[in-house]
Order: C-alpha cells, then structure tokens, then sequence
C-alpha cells in the first residue's frame, strides 16, 4: 500500500516554515516544532494557552512515573510499567489586552508565520493579534533550549502596538500543572515556592517515583508593575503590566532553569540541592543574546561534521537535515546515563520507553557522527545492567537479559510475548560494544564496560537456549524474532546468528585479553566468576547454533517452518485493514508468512560483509514480498540493501518518504512525537544506502550511487580522527577530509589512501544504473 | 512426582464423616460438606458464624459478575470477565446464651461430629457448648437443599440444655451482605424488605449484571418470642427467645425459597414477580420431614442407576461415592441452560466459569446417568449459540467460535493465548453432539438443535484454518491444543483432527438428512443460508487436513515440529518446582517437549475403536513419560488406556487418587472448591478404565478388568431405556438389566444380547493381568 504525503509545511533548505495556522495540524506541527536538548525536550506548542487540540508536553530524559498492574499469577511478567512523565512548562504565559486573553483559537490574528531554523535551533513564531476592540498587536514569540548548558531553556516575546497606545498584561512563570496526557492525570507535587523580585521557582516531585525537578525562572523587561500571581496550585508566576506605544517593540525575557533529581541516593541529593541553592544567583549572569550566540556556534558545529546536502531536491534536502537536527536535538552524548525513547522527548507515544532501536537503529548515526554520544549510549547498558541481571533472575536465566522497552533500565513492558521471549535487546547490546570497539579500538573501554557485559549476555543466551538431538543442535525457542508478527518460533534465524556471533565475539575478547594483558585477564575471570568450563560451554554452542538455510535456494529460513507456513498476498490485503493490529483479530497475525519487518535482512545488513551478493539477492527478492513494512523502521533497510543489489529504483522508491515522514505526516501520527528512531534510520539510508557505505569490514567501504532525481549529494562521516566528506554527482565521487591524518578506506572493492598524502580524492562514479 | 493424601474424614461407604473439629481443616470441610440442586449450592460453613478462617459461599447457577479490564488495544481480545458472585447466605443464624454468642473459634465445646449422608443428602452437625458459666448445651444442626423443588433450602436447629433450665436467642435470616471473597467486595444492592409474623423475605441485585435473587424465609418452632433485626443493611433476621428446660430438646426450623431471575427480559421478571408474590403464601405450605423424606427418595432414585460399589477398598467406596453424589449436586439437568463450573457451586476458584471440560469429561457422566441432564447441557451450548457467533467474529472469523470459559455464553476468558486459539470448547460441542446422537438416536434433537450448532462450527473451522503448499494442506496455525504446555503450535494433532471429524460428521448428517427429508434439509439450508459450494470447500478441507503422524513408529506428532523439540526429563524436575506456573517463568514453559495432560491421547480415548491396540500402544508409551499431569483430569485419561494395554498396575496408580483427591485433598487446595470435573473422570476412570466400557464404537462394548487390591466391583450405566448392571469379580463378570428390554453390546470383542432372552448374563473374567 502506497503511503501519502500530507504535506503542510514551505519547503527551504534550513527552515520549517508554517504560514497561515490551520488547526487541523496543530499538533502534528507541535511535534514538529519540538526543541531539545536530551536533557530536556518541549514541544512546539503555543506558551500563551490554546483551548484547541493541543499537547502542551515537556519532557526530562530519565524522569518517568510507573503505572502499577495487578500482578500475573505467572512468573516474570511485568507488573510495573514506566512512562516519561509530562512535567513542568516553563514556557507558561498568558497575554491580555483589555479583557481579552489571547487564545489563537478563539481570537481574530493575522499574517501569521512559525519557523524552526536548524542552522541555530531558534524557534520563532509571530503574527498580528486584532482583538474585539479592534486594536492590532504584533506579537513575536522566540524560544530555544540551551545546547551546551543543558538546563536552561529561554523564551522572548516582543509585542509591538500597531494602531494604539495602552497596555498589555503578561502572566509567565512555571506550571507544573499538566497531566500527563495518556494517563488524563497530573503527576506532580509541588513545593519551595520562591518569588522574588523578577524571580520564580518552583519543586515539583513526581508523586511515586519521587524524582524532583525544580525549575526556576529570571525576567527581563521594562515592566511596568510586576505581582505574584500563586494562588494556583502547581503554578508560580507573575503578572507584568507593560505600557505600550504605537510601533515600539517591546519585550519581555524570561530564561529558565530546570534541574533534575533522578535517583535518590543521598550524593545525587546533596549535589542537587546545592545547584538549586545557586541558581537564584546563577540566574543573574544568564544573557538570552549571548546564549542564542553559543547555540548558532554549537549547531554550526555539528553540521560542519554532520551536514548532508542534496542538489536538486529541496524537499529531500530539508527532510534529511530535519532529521539529523532532530537526532542531536534527542541525543547528543549531554550526559551519561540517557537514552533515546521511541518519540524522543516529543511526545508520550511508547511511554517515552527506549527499545532495542537504540543499538541497531541510532548507534550508527551517532557512531560517525560524535563518538562521545555512541559511548555515553553504551554506558546506559553498562549502568543499567543490574537491572538485565534482576530481569534475567526473574526469566529463570543467569546472566543479563536486557529489557525490551525501560526507561530506568528496568523491564517496562507488560507484554510477555514481548517482554519475555525477544532476545534481541540483549544481543543488541552486544552488537553494539562490537561496533563501538570495530570503529574506535578503544580496548580499555571495551575490557572495562563492554566485557562486562559480553559475558552477562553470554551467560544469558547459555541459559535461554536449550540442547536439542541430544547436544547436536543449540538454539532458541519460544521466541519472537526482530519481525514482531511471528510469535513464539523455534530457531529464529536472526536470534540464533545475534546469539552465535555474541559467543563468538565474547570468547575472542578473552583470548585476546589473555594473550595481551595476562594480569588484567586474571582480574576479569576472577570478579566475574567465569571458568574454563563455561567458556567451553559457550564454545560449543557457538559451533551447535542451528542457522536454518536453505542449500539449494540459498535462502535463509526465517525460523523453522517458517517456509511451510500459509502463504498471504500481503498486496491484495485491503488498505482499510491497515494498521493490522487494530483491523485484525490479535491472533490473526500470527499464522502465516506475512513479515511487519525485516529479520533475515536485518542481520544480512548487519554483517553484510559476509554474505555474498547472490545470497543477499535470493533473500532479498524472497522476503521483501512477505514484508509489509508496519515498523517505520522497515523501508530505510530494504532501500539500502536495494542499492546494494543495483535495484536502483525500487531503493529510492524505499527512500522515498524517509526523510519526510514526520514532515508530511505519512504514518498519520505525527501528532503524538516524531518517529525518532526513524529519523535514525532515514540518515543510514542516505548513508548505506546511496553512499554504500559499509562498516562491519575490516575497514569503511563505500560503493555510492545516485538517485536519479538528485543532482548530487554530499555527507560526512567522523571516522579516526578525521571527517570524512563525500560528494556524489553523475560523473564523479569524491572523498575528502577535513583533517591532515590519513585514513584508508575502500571504494567500490578497491583500497584508497585519504588525509595526509591527498586530502581529495576524485574517482569515476561507477553505477551504470 | 508422588501426591500424598492428607487425610482427615473418617471412611464409611455410604458417609462423610468429621469426628472432632481441626480448624486447621475448616475451609476443606467447607467445601466437602458442600450442598446443591445444580440451581443453588451452600459451602458447608457454620451457620452460626465462626470467626476463623471461613468461606461462606454461596452460589446460584447462572448468577454471576463481571470485571471490567482495560480494553486492549489489539482487536479481539476480552475486556470483561465473568464470576460466579457470591450471594445470599440463607442459613444466617447467631446464638445467645447469657452473653456469650456461640463461636466455635473461639467458645469450648465438646463431642464435635459433621456427617454428610450420601443416601439422602442431609448434612448434620452436633457438639456440646460448654458456656463460660458452666452452662451445658447440646446443639443438632440439619440442612438440606430439595433437588426436586430446587428453590427450596432447609435448615433445623435442635437444642437440648443439659445441666440447667434457661433462655436462648437464636437470631436467623438472610444475609445478603457478603463479600465476594476474592474480590473483596460485595455485589448486592436490596431492596423490598418483608418483615411478617415467622416470615422474611429480601431481594438482592448485582451491581453491574442487575441479576436478581429473591431470598424468603419461614420460621417454625416453639418460641417465646419474636422480633425483627432489620437495622443491618443487606440482612433481614429474626431474634427468636427460646425457653430451655433441662434434657427436653427444642427446635427451630428454616425453610427458605431462593427465586433467581437472570436476564432482564420482560416476560422472565413478571414470572419472576408472579412467583416472589406468591412466595409468603406458598411457604405456608412447605414441611421439613416431607421434604427431607421427598429428598431421601430422589437420591434413592439416584443410587439405584448410578451406583458404584468396591468391595474391599472402603476409602475408594467413600469415594466415588462421594464424586457421584457431587456430581448430580452440582449438575442434573433440573434446568435448561445451566452448566457446570470448573468448581461446580462449591468455590470461587475459576470464577465459578464453565470449560471445554463439559462436554469432554463431564457429559460422558450424564450419557449414561440421566440423558435429559445430557441433553440439558448441550441445550446450554445452543441457547449460546449467538454469543458463540459474536465471539467468532470478533476474531475474524465466520460462524461460532465457543468460549474457552464461560457464564452467560459470553467469552470470560482475558487471556488470548487461551480465547483466541484454543479451538477444542468449539469442536467438543460438536464431539458432545456427535456423542449424544449416537448413543440416543435422537434425530429430532440432531437435526432441530445439533445442526445449527455444527454449522455454525464448521464455518468457524472453515474460516480460521489455512491451506499451506497451495491447497494441498488445511489445518490450524497458531493454535494451543488441550495440552497448554505447548503454545502457538501449527497443526495441533487433536485440534486438526477434531476440525476434520467435526466437518466429516456435519456432511454426513446433512446427506443422510438429504436422503430422508428433502423438505426439512431444504428448509434447513435455507434458513441457514448453507450452499452446495460451502460444503464442498468443507469436503475438501476435511479430506486435505493434516494428522501429523510418523508412519514408522506409528506415533501421532502433538503438533508440526513437535518431535524435534529439547527434551525435558519430567522426572528429574525438582518436586518444589511444582506447580510450575508459580515456580517457572511463563514463557519457558513452553518450550521443550514437556506436556501439561494428554493431547493426541485424549483424542486416541475418544476415538478409541479407530486405533489399532499397537498404534495405541506407541504413543501411550512415548507421550506418557512426557507428561507431568499439572491439569486433574489427566492421570483419568492415563488410568482408561493404561487399562486397555493391560498395563494393570500403572492404571491403578493413576487411579489411586482419583476418587479421593478432593475428600484426602491431594492437590491442597480442595479449601477453594471442589475439582468438579475431575469429580465426572474418576467416575469414567472406573467405568471406561476397569469397566473397559467403550461407547465411541457401533455399540457399547465392554473389557472389564479388576485391580489387584479390590475383591470385587459393580456399576451401572443407563442405555437404551434400560439399566445395565456390571458387576466384576476375579472370576467373574456377569451382566444384569433392570429392564426386559433387549439391548446388545459386546463383552472382550463378542457380542452378547441381554435383557429380553437372558437378563443376567455371567461370564469368566478373561483378564490375565
């Protein structure tokens, strides 16, 4: 089924341009609009107050609330799940002129315009306010979050009389009063109310997970009168009276800061309760044009490592740099211990929970785009693995069993079907320690967090698994693969090949270790307990692991019986049973040989290196059939393995919403958070896919091609030490760094020196497409 | 794992007989002293009340609440869950010597002794109150349920002062005000209070079902005074002052009508109405020893067609005595549209829910005890019929889906991976159909009743199934067979081979219909709007149904890939493992080639006389090992082939605590009700298992065998208008009818007439065990 465009925002280079307001998109362009900083994100939402749809959402990366259920009478299923909790809007205003409160579903306005510029990360938003008595303001709305110092957002709002002299009374400050929208519940308590002279602060607690967010706020202005306006509850602000003349602009400033507690553990505390104490003073020093300077500064940085650009196809153009703004809007690397939820910190879809997409899905990006970012993300497994090991207790397994969907590292999901039978969030995490040392090798990181954690999974996948024909076979049952529309398989081939290659890998970080530092191998084996014997173990079930393939075809099968289930035309499926889960019986799914996403080729584009082009082919042409692409996920990997096999249409047809799938709204949803891990996805498709780049070789390989529509295309890739910039047009391919360090990499199959002997180099573009 | 009786009632064959109280056993006697006329039950609780631990339970067939879940976001997926709600406790007494009220938790007494009378149906319980003053009271408890005017419960209190002359208040009423004990909550809202001289009456309705119970009451006996107690809410009782003369036994007598309406249609409450209106009047009329005598001769009635007797093993005497006697309590086909519980009406284990256990273990019992309640049971099922349809769809598919647990015909079951893909409720109506028929030849219930329901299942099985290897092969993806050990499983053996002979046995009937009535076929057809070209496409599906089955070792395979799952030695499972479901992780349950009860064997028992004694044989010997037995119905099943394969000893260990398992409470959990439908398979285990009793063939057969320990045995079945009374010896086995009507059947595979020419027929016993 084809998706459509639902296309609403002015195409440019580097802005989102919203002209005219039309309701209908009033929270897809929430969404849109988003600001964030992975600390904190807001929405694009009006500060003034809207009585239309609309999600006034702020979030805190790691600040979430649980929703008990009742406990299952059967072992390990999930009784508590988390959710990232609405919190305070720091962003909370109210404007009115005479008895009128602005409210721009109710009021009469004009010439209006909203812009998200990505060059800088500023959000402004201005139109013409006529009110009852016919007297017309022009109103300037400008918000951004600070990138660098992660706690303070900044809001200005300039008002410009056009037809009168009078005043305008402004209510800001902190409200902690939002419910959390998919709960229709506040969950806040709130306390240390202080309000000082153009200063507010507020505590609020969350009311079961007792995590605090205390938010403070300094203004700027020449107000005429300012009161405190507290008499409700969950809400410090004040009023400013503010004398206008005809076109004289203005403004007021308001710059907040928003510290969290996460844990309560008597350090993290102190530690809080000292940067609260300071803030008031702190506060003073802020300057909003000083720090929208260092934020341009910041963003300039990132895209002169990060940018892609795209000749001849402006949509394409902006939707990619959307996309990539938005990925470092999310996650950047701020700060240890964060992760990357499934709508980012844009909405409450999936509970803000992050999924196994983290690894697979968004570490690549972050892998060439700042190395700092893919450590930190490693980092929340690392500090988050007592919580796998308490998981795997409660599955009857030793060892780590990383959760399917968390926020605090604990299992989130309630689904045992999801929960307790996907392995691929813990063989993930193996992957992704894989990669991080392939690219970096960076051995102390890996010995000290990564090999941890190897050996927990390992002794998971030991336990998990089971023996069969004696102990011929070794594999998986019960299980449900990275395609979530086959339940309950044996041998599913993309869990015994993750499983067989985390054995492997493991057993040769230890061989190695012991090979080069003895002393520190000793150390190792002995904190973790581990022995010959179950090195063994684990050895002889690497070399068991059942990878169910076809000889003849050359097909891999997805898992046993997999190729004798029913066959479904998943064409001739009508489009009004789209999205299946709601239109089919929930069983219905699961009993034939429709696919919701790729599995086989997830792991073939994994470890592309080790599969031949006509196996790629045969399973490619064999599964893409059978996938009906439900996972946003989906298409960006079937585009690039379609590049690979010079099927150059059918990849760009793959591509064709990628970078625009929140833009124009393909999946209809865009109002409930950006599809963040997709945005992940549509900079690996551009990457992979276009640029053939490759990365689980022994050394980056690239094989571009160019969609026919574009003109040329450039991206870059961090990669030791050096950025590397690619540029593709019809005739030429050329590589440059921006460093003076020389790199080897290969195009199409041959070897090529970049960096310190030829900072550019030019070859023919080889597709003959 | 061995199961150890606990043994507390003393043995007696025709009693159940408690010497002493141990209130360590309370909620046990509770349920095992349970009374019921299949329309009401009463746990065996004391009247007076007790201030330990105690269920008062009391249940109405039918009567019942619900739980409203959240509704799942996937489609087809239960939201609201039926119970069977705890209702009016009619027997509510208090009574009052000086200040002390009568509590056996906490007052002394003496001489403690509880008999429940199997021959006539009547409970009684007396002690000696010591009270603190010294004072010496004998008390004489008696209660009954009428199973011919089941709305009728009685109670009689005898008191006797043996040490001084005195006063005593005895307070008696309803008490609609108790709690459902597991969900805490009570359900009743009353209304209607009459309060006349000796007479009380109150009516109860659910919250939520708006059901309604009309409970009334009549007093009798030689009392001082009387006055009302009607400042409890939900409690309408009398305070009774009795006078007491030393050594002169004094009673009270409690007659109380228990009218219930349970759907709100029009015409069903103005009956109801007509009948509670006239409840004051006819209770006038009511007379405990006619009653009680009335009773008595019912169960007389009862004992001499379904009788069992052992000589030689007293405690299996008591035994299945006790499980017959419980059998027609619970369920005797007093009223169209009843079923049975999984718990009967004695607890509120299950929520009091009906399984696919009805037609498959329970009918059996009523085929050959009483064809009206047989034919009464499957009426449930067509009474259901729309609510089986309604289901269906909800899970895509055509025609009637029947529920996995039920009350009202609704589906109560919430969990999916039961509702939505156990198949066997559905195809064992259809079995319970197929059975009916041919034991009775009753071609006008068959064709006016049977046939809708087949259809209607047959459009089910016609729609859920899928054709693999194009239309090749038809069976049943993604399904749970009876053995719930193995979930999401393709081509369940039982469930495919139940899909075939349910379509098999549709066409049959609907050709053999064809041949005899072209008229009422016609009509048939047309109302159900069948074609020619529906039942084609059955033929075929019946004719391409997969059995997987290995034709070298004759063994049937569970399920598609069962045999090439990890093998689990069931024996070296640790015993505090067990139950596993609490001690194991869900999902790892099912994964290896354990099984929960018999799945291929079940259908191997009820298809016994198309299996060769060596395919038997095969699978006997490889499923059994497999099998852990968890499910109370599965060592019955075991015991009955075990028999036929003369493998004599291990039938009779199977059989050991069959009889028993409530009354020595095997599983330790009888406190929550009785396991009614293992009640109905001990019964087939002795008349299918040492009776060798076959009725699956062209006519009822018989093979009997005795067990070692038992000197002797009989046992009646109703047949073919007539009675046949089997009775076995080790040398003997002679056949007896109570009726001169001929009836055939064979004896160890030759065929013997009896009734007309020769009504006891006495042949060696052949078995060499």
């Amino acid at each position: 089924m084809a998706k459509k465009a639902d296309k609403y925002f002015i195409s440019d280079p580097w802005q989102i341009i919203e002209e005219a307001f039309n309701p209908r998109y009033g929270e897809v362009a929430e969404s849109i609009f988003s600001l964030g900083n992975e600390h904190m994100g807001v929405r694009g939402y009006f500060e003034e107050g809207y009585s239309g749809a609309s999600l006034i959402g702020n979030y805190f990366n790691g600040i979430y609330e649980v929703k008990k259920q009742k406990v299952s009478s059967y072992k390990g299923i999930v009784d508590t799940t988390e959710f990232m909790v609405n919190a305070v809007n720091w962003l909370y205003t109210r404007l009115r002129v005479d008895d009128e409160v602005l409210d721009l579903n109710r009021c009469h306005f004009n010439d209006f315009r909203r812009v998200l510029n990505l060059k800088d990360g500023v959000l402004t938003r201005s139109f013409i306010w006529i009110t009852a008595t016919g007297k017309k303001l022009k109103l300037e709305f400008e918000r951004f979050v600070s990138m660098k110092n992660v706690y303070i957002g900044a809001q200005k709002i300039t008002m410009t009389a056009l037809n009168f002299d009078g005043e305008i009374t402004v209510i800001s400050g902190i409200d902690f009063s939002q419910n959390h929208k998919s709960a229709e519940e506040n969950f806040w308590e709130c306390s240390n109310l202080i309000a000082k002279d153009n200063y507010l602060s507020l505590t609020g607690t969350t009311k079961n997970t007792k995590q605090k967010i205390f938010s403070s706020c300094r203004f700027w202005g020449s107000v005429e009168t300012q009161e405190n306006v507290l008499d409700k509850e969950k809400i410090a602000a004040k009023s400013f009276k503010i004398k206008l003349e005809q076109n004289k602009p203005c403004s007021i400033t308001k710059m907040t800061m928003n510290m969290v507690l996460k844990s309560d553990n008597r350090e993290g505390y102190e530690d809080f309760c000292t940067r609260c104490e300071a803030a008031e003073d702190n506060s003073r020093q802020l300057n909003y044009d000083v720090l929208k300077e260092e934020n341009a500064k910041w963003w300039q940085d990132i895209w002169a490592h990060s940018d892609i650009t795209i000749k001849g196809d402006e949509l394409n153009q902006q939707g990619i740099r959307f996309c990539i703004f938005q990925m470092f809007q999310t996650y950047n690397g701020a700060e240890e211990g964060n992760n990357i939820g499934a709508k980012g910190l844009t909405g409450e879809a999936y509970n803000g929970n992050a999924f196994w997409d983290t690894e697979v899905y968004c570490l690549p990006f972050y892998m060439f785009n700042s190395l700092d970012a893919a450590k930190n993300l490693l980092m929340f497994r690392y500090v988050t693995l007592p919580d796998a090991k308490e998981k795997a207790k409660s599955l009857d397994c030793d060892g780590a069993f990383y959760p399917i969907a968390t926020i605090s590292g604990k299992e989130s999901c309630n689904l045992w079907q999801h929960a307790s039978i996907q392995l691929q969030a813990s063989t993930g995490v193996a992957y992704g320690i894989w990669f991080y040392e392939k690219i970096t090798k960076n051995r102390s990181f890996l010995i000290k967090y990564g090999l941890p954690m190897l050996i927990e999974v390992c002794r998971m996948l030991a336990t998990r698994g089971s023996w069969s024909e004696g102990r011929k076979k070794y594999g998986y049952y019960g299980v449900m693969g990275p395609d979530e529309f086959q339940m309950m398989v044996n041998h599913n081939c993309y869990t015994n090949y993750m499983g067989r290659l985390t054995l492997n890998y493991t057993l040769q970080v230890l061989n190695e270790l012991k090979a080069e530092n003895k002393e520190n191998y000793q150390e190792i084996i002995s904190s973790m307990e581990l022995t010959q014997e179950e090195c063994n173990e684990w050895a002889k079930m690497e070399e068991h692991m059942v990878i169910p393939y076809d000889e003849q075809t050359k097909i891999y099968e997805q898992h046993d019986g997999y190729f004798k289930l029913p066959h479904i035309d998943v064409d001739a499926i009508p489009i009004q049973d789209f999205p299946l889960y709601h239109h089919w019986s929930y069983d219905r799914i699961y009993r034939n040989d429709m696919i919701k996403q790729p599995d086989v080729l997830m792991f073939m584009l994994m470890f592309n290196a080790k599969f031949p082009e006509d196996v790629l082919r045969n399973n490619y042409e064999y599964y893409e059939p059978r996938c009906i692409h439900e996972s946003s996920l989906s298409p960006s990997v079937h585009s690039i393995l379609a590049s690979q096999l010079k099927k150059h249409g059918e990849a760009y047809r793959f591509f064709e919403f990628a970078t625009r799938l929140d833009l124009d709204n393909y999946n209809r949803n865009t109002h409930e958070g950006l599809h963040t891990t997709s945005l992940a996805a549509s900079w690996m498709n551009i990457v992979y896919g276009f640029g053939g780049m490759r990365s689980d070789g022994s050394r980056l390989s690239f094989s571009p091609s160019i969609p026919k529509a574009w003109e040329g295309y450039s991206f870059r890739v961090g990669y030791q030490n050096n950025v590397i910039i690619i540029e593709v047009n019809k005739e030429t391919v050329s590589f440059q760094t921006t460093e003076e360090i020389a790199v080897m990499i290969d195009v199409y199959g041959e070897s090529i020196e970049l960096g310190k002997e030829a900072k550019v180099r030019e070859i023919p573009y080889e597709w003959r497409g």
